[in-house]
């Protein structure tokens, strides 16, 4: 069975956490396994995947155990901590989709590859963090950590938060062994957490960066660097919303991507968390792509064939 | 330039952490760059490099941290402990490698696969555990652990420690992926810390395992699953040594898979850190490898050609 189509898909956080948005290794097992059933019926399909993942609820408890450690045992870095995510999340997946994918009679192998992220060490973000991690903590327990080089931010009644530098992503610089294991015929599991960041000193060198990378960001430019002809980004809802809270809210079922810039322009989805998803979407298909899709989890086998979810492509 | 000889090296905990068995960051990132310049050395030389690593120190380090921050974040457990660090250490491998290869002008690539090895839930170290991890803390903080399912032993003056099973490995479960990557090129970091344990189910599923699996015992399975003719555990020190500690210690050269099983059997290399060693390095060419060579780290390029170092091969 040759696969007639490739596939990357970004999995959201309800992929890999509880419902109420739990990580306790069990909740997360288990969200896991639900997304992998979806996950392998496409790859029973015939079609091939390569999959990537959120990690925010899991590098916030990471930055907590750091923390309340940090007196016994040195803190690592947030550029670690995005490894660490990469090497649980990806045995979780390699673990469950193995399984459905037995379940299924398909012998088709699995591989998670630890991914490294290019950003630039100049983006503005490095000089203005804006990305909120971590838990609040009370100003007293901040302003050391703000000598330490971090930066805090008074948001008010719950307290300061630690905020760091979101960059563009520039290149996945692990893809061609994520080439390499698709060409194989493996599923293949990379850019965690939108990739462990780095940057790329004078020296020509890349060194780990503290920052956080969006993950539907990076799977624009993964779905791009695998030869991919379809980008889904899965998500909680079943569709991007026009007018969302408003009388006037709308499902987008399918638009072209000069249509949904408009839509941006018009700022349809600014502040909430469907703009990187939508600015995903419409790169991926704007660098050649030839369609992104906006499902829900459960629809992701619909969604590759442009039926369901928010489809993005030419008219 | 067609690589010649195909090489797994294991690299020890001198690899990754400072001199007084430091594991800050910055003294992990300072030790595998010392180490990638040897292994660099190597991948310019056209040997085809496999590489795994120990990750002891850094996994006792995220137990404190589990420990510290229970109140708070739920505790991973130790085989998501070991994919933590298949991503960290993997990681600081990837930066630092390619930095040593572009030096020497090899575009050679890198990649780090989270690595899974099979062990049998009914191996012995599960009913009586024995292998030490973690710190020691007073009976009064052991027991309500103990209550939690885990194993505690009265180590004396020092306090109790925790005790875990160290199974057999039987299998590299993602060696198929390393095995494709070294096709195309790549040299591949794989089987970080033994791998991450995991056992197969009756319904045939694998699942994890709360164990430590011997990093070099992996290795050689890792060497033989990999097609490698040598299987390299870099160390601290430069050979083995007969009569350690005794007026007649004598480094151990050259020895044959025969003669080094007559030597344990007659308890060479009984209760030390060597015992390990030299039973991976004698089972990899048991089972048809050409050479193992256990050497100090600063020497593998001439142990890989049987040059220094205690060089197990057929005479």
């Amino acid at each position: 069975m040759v696969p007639h189509v490739r596939v990357v898909i970004a999995l959201g956080g309800n992929a890999m956490t509880g419902p109420d948005g739990s990580v306790t290794p069990q909740d997360q097992d288990r969200a896991v396994g639900v997304a992998m059933e979806r996950v392998a019926d496409l790859v029973a399909a015939g079609v091939s995947v390569v999959l990537t993942h959120g990690n925010g609820p899991q590098v916030g408890n990471l930055l907590v155990k750091n923390e309340l450690a940090a007196h016994v045992v040195p803190p690592v870095p947030l550029d670690w901590c995005g490894a660490q995510t990469q090497g649980t999340i990806g045995f979780l997946i390699l673990d469950a989709l193995d399984a459905a994918l037995a379940a299924r009679g398909v012998t088709t192998r699995v591989a998670t590859v630890v991914t490294r992220t290019l950003v630039d060490g100049s983006d503005p973000g490095f000089d203005e963090p804006t990305k909120p991690i971590g838990r609040y903590l009370p100003e007293v327990e901040a302003r050391p950590l703000m000598e330490h080089g971090q930066t805090w931010q008074d948001r008010g009644d719950r307290g300061w938060r630690r905020v760091v530098a979101s960059p563009e992503p520039l290149e996945i610089v692990d893809a061609p062994a994520v080439v390499s294991l698709v060409a194989a015929g493996f599923v293949v599991v990379a850019a965690g957490g939108g990739g462990i960041p780095v940057v790329r000193g004078e020296d020509g060198v890349l060194r780990g960066v503290e920052a956080v990378i969006d993950k539907d960001l990076s799977a624009a430019l993964l779905a791009r660097a695998a030869g991919a002809d379809v980008l889904v980004i899965a998500t909680d809802v079943d569709h991007v919303v026009l007018g969302f809270g408003t009388p006037d809210a709308r499902p987008l079922e399918s638009v072209t991507p000069a249509s949904l810039r408009t839509l941006q322009r018009e700022e349809h989805f600014a502040g909430g968390s469907m703009g990187p998803k939508v600015e995903a979407a419409v790169r991926f298909v704007e660098a050649g792509g030839t369609r992104a899709v906006i499902s829900s989890l459960e629809n992701i086998e619909l969604a590759v064939h442009g039926r369901a979810g928010t489809v993005i492509e030419e008219s």
